[in-house]
């Protein structure tokens, strides 16, 4: 391509400090380096982590950054020693990565790539230590390998899965981050058989997700928690056969879910991360035979407390990171689960608006409007 | 037989209070009633439980008793709807149950029965609420539903295991506890594959029946975890190939295992109901794809505690009871492992004594002495 190995001046959302809307600026992309791809975003979504740090409340600041990292793209141009990548294939950014070579990578199961595993702190390339995006010379930090947030940007090559190219990149972008996350918490990781019951703490898109996922296996009971009523409709969409308000209550909900099914649910998967949801979602699953599984991420200085006879009676609490998906190896296939129509993505997509409204896209997620926004990049 | 529906007069060990030596006693056992078996206890060995029990410190207090429930016999005669034993059929009495019928035993997962599950407390028979052993006409209550300080018992027929007539009953007496938990944590739960690293904590016969199971999994490096260094060379032939004592080291054990280990074992057995060293052999194992297994019993205010973020990193915890064997279903395999000379069940068995000296296998056990102590019934 004419751009290739130059650097390319385009549009980006730079979030100048913790909080403050984002400024569309114009951005220089610098050409990738070693094992690095130059990707062309076409689509972007907006994901909670996103707007968690950007408001940077209790996390290290690093600004000026370009957020984003639920996106879909194409390859421009690539960097030395690359050679599963060439300009034009349909990749999908992941904030995680997948070098193929470590130990975790090596393990059948593990997608804790030693390597690339997300570095929320970090926000330059690993390569060099270096940004690839200034304004008028001046450094722009990257977000967690990905920074989709610009109508270019650069990634490490074990940080991009590349897809079907009849994929539609507008609907699939949402699967390289929270959809993918809480469908594989089921699928991969819950794993509930056909008929069995099924709870699902918190029903953001995460957790929708991974209610998608209890219908998929078979599910034939869905026990949706949230303190927010409301859920409970949005949430029927995705199987939900019981909602069950913890404020409605007054013993713990744990107790309510036990006495609702005889003795507690098959399978749990908590996607809030408070952690005394935690504690409900491991001690509502029946003895003898109950999964939990961890998918919301705790505050620093959370503590898991339980009886240690919740263990002994032959339960199981596990935890997951990007619901056990290995980036490269395993996204592919969740695209091609789309593409079979065993997967409906589209319900997920509930708003979709220009990139110029990026602030809207924000705006809708604080105010906990629908689901995913889809920004395109090229209005 | 010439017994059958008769009252039997026989010797058994007594406990009479708590903590106080047993005494031999003739008793009288009656008739098995519906679903229950009169079995003739050939070979009986000792067990912590049964000491934890007689010293009864913090527990319900159940005096007069009859104790044991490691132990191997032969049907002497059948109650009532009893059809999957009769006379002559050589068994494994089980301190827990499997009825076949609840939801538990009809689950592939569990075998915590509804019915005959462990129940501690109890010193009668759960058909009629009544003891079968009696002196002279006053009731001796039973343990556990298998009372085995006897030279013949009364057991529910869904707590004895049907063995292969050919097994030597004063080897393979010693499956029917201790041994098959720990074997069957390590094979069942913890599932280690070959070439792998497994930590087991505590060292007493369970522990290291946990690591002959490790051994037998093929795991390459077993690293074993006790407060007492004289452990060390017992545990080498159990295949215990690095041996780690917490007082040695001013650090968490977890943190020196992980650091002998490049970042944590694949598997941890915990062997000792301690809750801190729960907290231990969770923390030990890999992120990723590590997974504890808890078999030790807790006290009952324990408190397992960790940062939920250890469960996220992808590593698993799960309890196990009785190693996950089914008493009926599965425990017959466990023998055929020994015939088949997989299992060496002789190193388990450090001393023998007559019934009659039942007391010098209490003090054995008080004094940490040897691993399993069997008591020949016929002298």
């Amino acid at each position: 391509m004419a751009t290739a190995g130059k650097v390319i001046k385009c549009k980006a959302a730079v979030a100048w400090e913790a909080g403050k809307p984002l400024s569309i600026e114009e951005v220089e992309v610098a050409p990738p380096q070693a094992m690095e791809v130059r990707v062309k975003i076409l689509y972007t979504a907006l994901c909670h982590t996103d707007v968690y740090f950007w408001e940077a409340k209790g996390q290290t600041p690093v600004f000026p950054r370009i957020l984003g990292h639920e996106a879909g793209g194409i390859v421009e141009s690539v960097g030395e020693g690359v050679t599963e990548l060439v300009p034009g294939d349909h990749v999908l950014p992941v904030f995680t990565g997948e070098c193929k070579d470590c130990a975790h990578c090596k393990s059948e199961e593990s997608n804790l790539c030693d390597l690339l595993r997300i570095n929320v702190d970090r926000g330059v390339m690993i390569g060099d230590g270096q940004s690839r995006f200034t304004i008028g010379g001046k450094p722009i930090f990257h977000f967690v390998g990905t920074s989709t947030f610009s109508e270019y940007t650069v990634i490490h090559v074990g940080c991009l899965a590349k897809i079907n190219p009849e994929a539609p990149l507008d609907k699939v972008c949402v699967l390289s981050c929270g959809i993918s996350t809480g469908l594989g918490a089921t699928l991969n990781v819950a794993k509930p058989k056909k008929g069995s019951t099924v709870a699902i703490f918190g029903l953001g898109a995460v957790g929708l997700a991974a209610m998608e996922g209890a219908k998929m296996a078979g599910a034939s009971r869905i026990i949706g928690v949230d303190l927010n009523p409301a859920k409970y409709e949005q949430a029927k969409k995705f199987g939900c056969t019981d909602f069950v308000n913890p404020k409605d209550h007054t013993k713990p909900v744990q107790e309510v879910l036990i006495e609702m099914t005889n003795g507690g649910v098959d399978r749990a998967v908590e996607c809030t991360g408070h952690v005394d949801t935690m504690i409900s979602a491991f001690e509502c699953v029946h003895d003898g035979w109950g999964v939990a599984v961890l998918v919301g991420v705790p505050h620093k200085e959370a503590v898991f407390k339980t009886h240690p006879m919740n263990f002994l009676n032959e339960r199981t609490l596990k935890g997951t990171f990007f619901g056990n998906y290995k980036p490269r190896t395993d996204l592919p296939e969740v695209v091609e689960m789309y593409m079979r129509k065993e997967l409906d993505v589209e319900k997920f997509i509930t708003h979709s608006v220009p990139f110029s409204q990026i602030n809207t896209a924000f705006d809708l997620m604080l105010k906990g409007e629908g689901l995913r926004c889809v920004m395109r990049m090229d209005e």
